[in-house]
């Protein structure tokens, strides 16, 4: 079987499950051919996954195909884009047809729950890995930068955090817990859910957004750094969830909420003003903090005062 | 040094190289973000490239940048786009500063070759290989597709053929050449040119178009299905170059014209009544055959008379 067979076989269907409006020509030609609304913009962002460095090597082909897109769509609910497109950069030692149709199957059905439609790619041989690019369309002017967090905003996250870095015992098989503490919790390394809604929600509200990938603090100095202000973070805001309590404890459950960077909550800078419309309709939505004159991340512990991030267990895949 | 740094650092130049109009936000949020003027889309197209497989592990790494880009731009060519930016995801056994800066000098003097900016990626750790994702612009209804070749078309190539393929005893050091023969093979090999105005100025012109990548036969035969078409090419039509013809004799260089794909020059149908005017502005342009009624692709002698496709000692990398 050679490399044009293998797409058209296995990404089939993930190529026809989402007529996206903007694709004009998918897969099959030299190139994939997208239009864009006039008033708006392409997001672009490309994200590759590399075997032994980014997943196990023997995982499931099924949740990683869910896992890679997952990840890639993520960066276009931090832009606040609406999902359009993406190409799938396939990279196999060998043309095994069940792992494909598995891998196929999971790329699908997050394809279909983001509304991405798989528009080209390219299938290679060699050492397993995936680069996904992937493209939303945002009206001009409208897209969510790390840049505009502004002193006196609110910092905010879409929802619980550390759960899937709290899972990684349980994905490299060093540890074992009951299914109604583990299964949370790989669902949520395996199968984490852009927050594609959320971000579309924050046009023209947040003031700075991205998405957590490096881990909370990484991701905050990010904010930081792009914004030139400060971020200050009461630890005791960070929402944490009952299963990663229960199988990690109090203070891991923190290390992985704040070092973990695999859940892909937005993270997100926001006016007072705007809060309790917003939580309204998304009571996920947390304060954690807010933005100050100056640079940096700090810290707060129960008391606000300035504490240095708790070191220790935190396991980096 | 993290990924971040690397990126930073050794591309920095590449990224700055072209402001292209239409790149509204480069590498640094979560998404770059591109503008389309109205009345144009957007061509994508990724394609990878994994050491040990398309180039020689240990091969040079500023032609490596060079090649990588070229191949990627060469689809926006084929599609007749404009060239606009690219991503690239490049990983990579280890940070090698030497290797990395030679291999962004060589892609960023391909990218101000093309005019494509570098506007995104990422860098992994992991065994060497490279995926691009390149995009262009072309006025809506005019991007040269595959499928629209007509009887009665001319066939033509954007100029000679085999020379990267002929090369590949001399990539991989297996022989030696002159000088004078050598190095125009090597050159091709290492930096095909992508013929981007060619595919311009075919717009509105030819009536299918792709590039060679799979070899001339190969590609044919893409366009004859894709068209419903039969395609004849007339083997003593097919451009050689001296050079190949001194290194590789004859029959060899045939073979590698109709077999080697490396050079990523145009293929394309045209009606007759088009040629003169084209060929007035691209010399280089040749007819090698025509479009028929049927189906497949059919090798004609000197003689006009059907034959098989030399077989033999094509190597493919």
């Amino acid at each position: 079987m050679n490399e044009f067979e293998l797409i058209r076989r296995y990404f089939a269907a993930a190529r026809c499950a989402q007529g996206g409006d903007g694709v004009v020509l998918g897969i099959g030609d030299d190139c994939a051919l997208l239009a864009l609304p006039a008033g708006e913009q392409l997001a672009v962002s490309t994200d590759t996954l590399v075997a032994g460095v980014h997943f196990p090597e023997a995982c499931d082909a099924f949740l990683l195909g869910q896992r890679a897109l997952a990840v890639s769509a993520s960066d276009l609910a931090a832009m606040g884009a609406t999902p359009l497109a993406f190409t799938l950069a396939l990279t196999l030692p060998s043309a095994n047809e069940t792992w494909l149709a598995e891998f196929a199957r999971g790329l699908q059905l997050m394809a279909q729950n983001c509304s991405l439609a798989l528009v080209g790619g390219d299938t290679t041989r060699g050492p397993l890995s995936l680069t996904l690019t992937v493209f939303g369309r945002v009206p001009s002017g409208q897209a969510l930068l790390r840049s505009g967090a502004r002193v006196g905003d609110l910092l905010c996250v879409g929802g619980e955090l550390g759960d899937a870095a709290g899972a990684l015992p349980l994905v490299l098989g060093q540890r074992e817990a009951a299914p109604e503490v583990a299964e949370p919790l790989l669902a949520r390394y395996w199968s984490p859910q852009p927050q594609l809604a959320l971000g579309q929600a924050l046009r023209g509200r947040a003031t700075a957004a991205l998405d957590i990938s490096d881990g909370l603090l990484a991701d905050c100095g990010h904010i930081a750094k792009a914004s030139q202000v400060a971020l200050e973070i009461e630890m005791e805001q960070v929402p944490l969830s009952a299963a990663l309590r229960a199988f990690a404890g109090e203070e891991q459950a923190r290390i992985c909420a704040l070092g973990g960077g695999d859940d892909y909550r937005l993270a997100f800078t926001l006016p007072p003003a705007l809060l309790a419309d917003l939580q309204a309709d998304w009571p996920d939505v947390r304060v954690i903090g807010r933005v100050l004159a100056g640079s940096g991340v700090q810290l707060l512990d129960a008391a606000d005062q300035p504490i240095d991030p708790p070191r220790g267990g935190y396991q980096h895949f």
